[in-house]
C-alpha cells in the first residue's frame, strides 16, 4: 500500500550512514579514532555538484530534517516547513544535506555509541565536541558526498552558529550562508539557563556520573528539568501568554501543587516526553559546545577579523520577540559583516513566538528565505 | 563591649514572638487554630498609633529588614538600605513593622513548626497560603500592637503584592500604598519559572514528599536548582553581562561540566548556601501564593472594580531592566487607578540591576520613595 504525499513534500526518506576511519582531532586536544555520522538528503545533486545545501540542526534536532520514514509516519521532520519542492530551500533545485551531529543521540556516535577502543559505552568518556569540531566533520561528509563547496550552509540557533563558523573555517567552501536567530556568543544569561539545565541533570541520582546505561535507568527527573527550563527560553512571554494565559486546567483553585494552570501540564508533559528520548550526555555536550562557541576568540576577540576571511554572501534573520538570541544579537554579526565589507542582508521578522519562530510557517521568514536562495544560482 | 553604628542605621534589633489563639479561616478552606508571627520593629509608635509603616517582604525574605542582631553580626536587615534614621522610611518619624509572613520559614509557624493538633511537624499537610491570608493575618498583628490605620503599607515584588491586597481588602486601614517592583498576576511565563523551581524541589529524592524533617534530609539539590533558575530571574541581561560577562574562572576552556565561567560558580554558590537556610516546603508555598495573586479575580477579573475599594495614595515604583515584572505590568496598576480616579505617583527608575534593583541602594529610586515618605502626615 502507498500513501500520497503533499506536492510540496520530499516524502518518504531513509537516513544513510557514513562511517569515517580517519581520527578526527578534537579542539579539547583529544581524538576520536572512527565515527558514523548519520544523515539524509533530499533533491537530486546535479552533475557538477554546485547545488548543495547544508542544514544544521540545533540543540535537540538532528539529521531527519524533512518528509517521513514510513507510510504511518505522521510526524514530518523538523524542518518540513521550509525543505521540499517549491518550499523556500526548493528541493527541485537544491540537493539538501542534514546530518546528526557527533555527540548527538539520533545514530551518529555519541555518548551511547560503543567505544571501539574500549568495547564499552562511552557515557562520560565521549569527548567534549565544539561548533568547530561539527564543522570540520561536516567537511568530512561533504568530501565524501563529492561536494567541494556548499551553494550555502543553512541553521536556526546553534545550527545558525555552526553556518557562522563553515564561512570562517571553509571561506572557499560556503558560497552562502544563513544564519536565523543565532548569536556570535552567548552571553552570560544564556550561559546561567544552560548551567541550570546541566546541574538538573548532573545532579539527579539516577545520572550516576554519566554511567546511566549500565544501571539501566537514566536521569529522568533531571532531563524534564532541563527541557523545562529551555522550553520557557524557547517561548515569548507574549507566545506564552496567548497559548496559556494563566487559564486554569480545571476552572477553579486546588490550593495544591498539582498542575493548576495549563502552562504548567504543558511544560510537564513535553519535559516527560523529552525525556524518553534525549540522552542526557547529549544534552549536556551540546548545551556546552553553545557556551564553547565564540568565533571571535580565535581572532584576538575580534568578530571583524574573525569574519575578515568569509567570501559567502551572508543573510541574517532574527525575529523581534526571541528574547534567547534577540535581534540585537543579530545584529552584532551584520554590523561586523558590514565592517568588513561583506555582502549581508538582514531581515528582522516581527513575529510573536519567541525563538522558536525559526521552526514555524512564519510567512514573512519563509518569504525572505525563499528570495535569498532564488538568486543563488546553481 | 559595645560596638558603634553607623548613624543611619536602627543599630541592634530584636526579633519578637506575637501567639495568637483565634483561629484563622484561609482562603483554601482550612483553617490556623493557634500561630505565631515573628517581627521587628524599628523606631517609635507616637501615641496616636499614626506613624505605623508595614514592610511586607519577597519571596525568600523575612522580618529582618533592618539593623543587626549582635555587635558581630555583620549582615544588616534585607532592606536596611532604605529603613533607618534619615533614609527614606525615617525611623525618626516613623514606626516600622517587618513580619515573616505565615508560611515561612524564620521563627513564624510554618510547614516546619509543629501543629498543635498533631503533636507532629506540618511538613507538607501545612496549608496552602495566599497574599490574602497573609494580610489577614497582618492585620491581625496591626490589632495586637494597636495600629488602627497604617501611614503606609511597603513591599516590593511579592511584598508590593501584599501593600496592593492591603489596600482592597483593608481600605479604611491604609493612607498610603507603595507599590515596587510588582505585578497585579503572574504572566504565563512567571508561573512556568515557578513551576521550573517547584518541579525542582517535588522531583529530588531527598524531598520525601515534604517529609524530609522526618528522614533527617533536606532537598539540597532541589533547593539548589529552584534558587539558581530564580537568580537568574532576578537580574537584568545587562547586570549578568556588567557582572560576569564571559568571564571564564581560570583563563582557558577545560572542556568539561565543572564550572567554567564565573557565572555558573556564582549561581552554583549562591544556590548551594541558599539551599542550607530555606526551607523547601516554604519555598514551594511561597511561589505558589505567588501564582494564585489575582485580586481581580475576586472582582469580575477586574482590576479597576477590585482598585475602587481603596481608599489610599498609591506610589508604583518600576525598575527599566526589571524583566520579571517589567515596567509595563507595573503601568497596568497605574492604568487601573488612573481609570477609578486614584490618587497615584508613578517612578518608573533607570536601573541596570533588573528586578534586584529593589533591594539595592538606588539613588533616584531612593530619592522617589523619600520625597513620598515625608509627605506622609503623622
Amino acid at each position: 500500500m502507498t500513501r500520497s504525499f503533499a506536492a510540496d513534500s520530499v516524502g518518504l526518506v531513509v537516513p544513510q550512514t557514513a562511517h569515517f576511519v580517519e581520527p578526527l582531532a578534537l579542539e579539547c586536544q583529544r581524538v576520536l579514532s572512527a565515527y558514523d555520522l548519520v544523515y539524509e538528503t533530499y533533491g537530486e545533486l546535479n552533475a557538477t555538484a554546485s547545488n548543495a545545501i547544508l542544514v544544521c540542526h540545533a540543540l535537540s534536532g538532528h539529521h531527519h530534517a524533512a518528509g517521513f520514514h514510513s507510510a504511518e509516519d505522521n510526524k514530518a521532520g523538523w524542518w518540513d516547513v521550509c525543505i521540499g519542492p517549491g518550499k523556500p530551500i526548493d528541493t527541485r533545485r537544491f540537493f539538501v544535506v542534514a546530518l546528526n551531529n557527533l555527540g548527538g543521540c539520533h545514530g551518529s556516535t555519541g555518548p551511547a555509541s560503543f567505544n571501539p577502543e574500549t568495547g564499552q559505552v562511552y557515557g562520560p568518556s565521549f569527548p567534549m565536541m565544539t561548533v568547530k569540531d561539527w564543522v570540520k566533520a561536516q567537511a568530512r561528509l561533504a568530501d565524501r558526498l563529492g561536494i567541494a563547496r556548499w551553494a550555502a550552509v543553512i541553521g536556526g540557533s546553534l545550527g545558525g552558529m555552526q553556518a557562522l563558523q563553515w564561512a570562517i573555517d571553509f571561506p572557499e567552501r560556503v558560497a552562502h550562508t544563513v544564519l536565523i536567530a543565532c548569536a556570535p556568543k552567548l552571553s552570560a544569561q544564556n550561559i546561567a539557563f544552560n548551567e541550570v539545565a546541566r546541574q538538573a541533570i548532573l545532579s539527579d541520582p539516577d545520572f550516576h556520573a554519566g554511567r546511566f546505561y549500565d544501571h539501566d535507568t537514566y536521569p529522568r527527573r533531571g532531563l524534564i528539568l532541563a527541557r523545562m527550563v529551555g522550553h520557557i527560553t524557547y517561548l515569548s512571554d507574549d507566545a506564552m501568554k496567548a497559548k496559556f494565559g494563566r487559564d486554569l486546567k480545571s476552572g477553579h483553585f486546588h490550593y495544591g501543587f498539582d498542575a493548576e494552570f495549563q502552562v504548567e501540564s504543558y511544560l510537564r508533559y513535553q519535559g516527560e516526553a523529552f525525556s524518553r528520548y534525549f540522552d542526557a550526555n547529549t544534552y549536556l555536550l551540546m548545551t556546552r559546545a553553545l557556551d564553547y562557541f565564540d568565533p571571535a576568540r580565535d581572532h584576538g576577540d575580534s568578530l571583524e577579523q574573525a569574519l575578515a576571511r568569509a567570501r559567502c554572501r551572508f543573510l541574517v534573520i532574527a525575529f523581534s520577540t526571541d528574547w534567547r538570541f534577540s535581534p540585537a544579537r543579530s545584529r552584532e554579526i551584520v554590523a561586523a559583516l558590514v565592517a568588513t565589507d561583506k555582502p549581508v542582508s538582514y531581515a528582522e521578522i516581527d513575529a510573536p513566538q519567541g525563538h522558536d519562530s525559526f521552526l514555524l510557517p512564519v510567512p514573512r521568514y519563509l518569504a525572505v528565505l525563499a528570495a535569498f536562495l532564488q538568486r543563488v544560482e546553481v
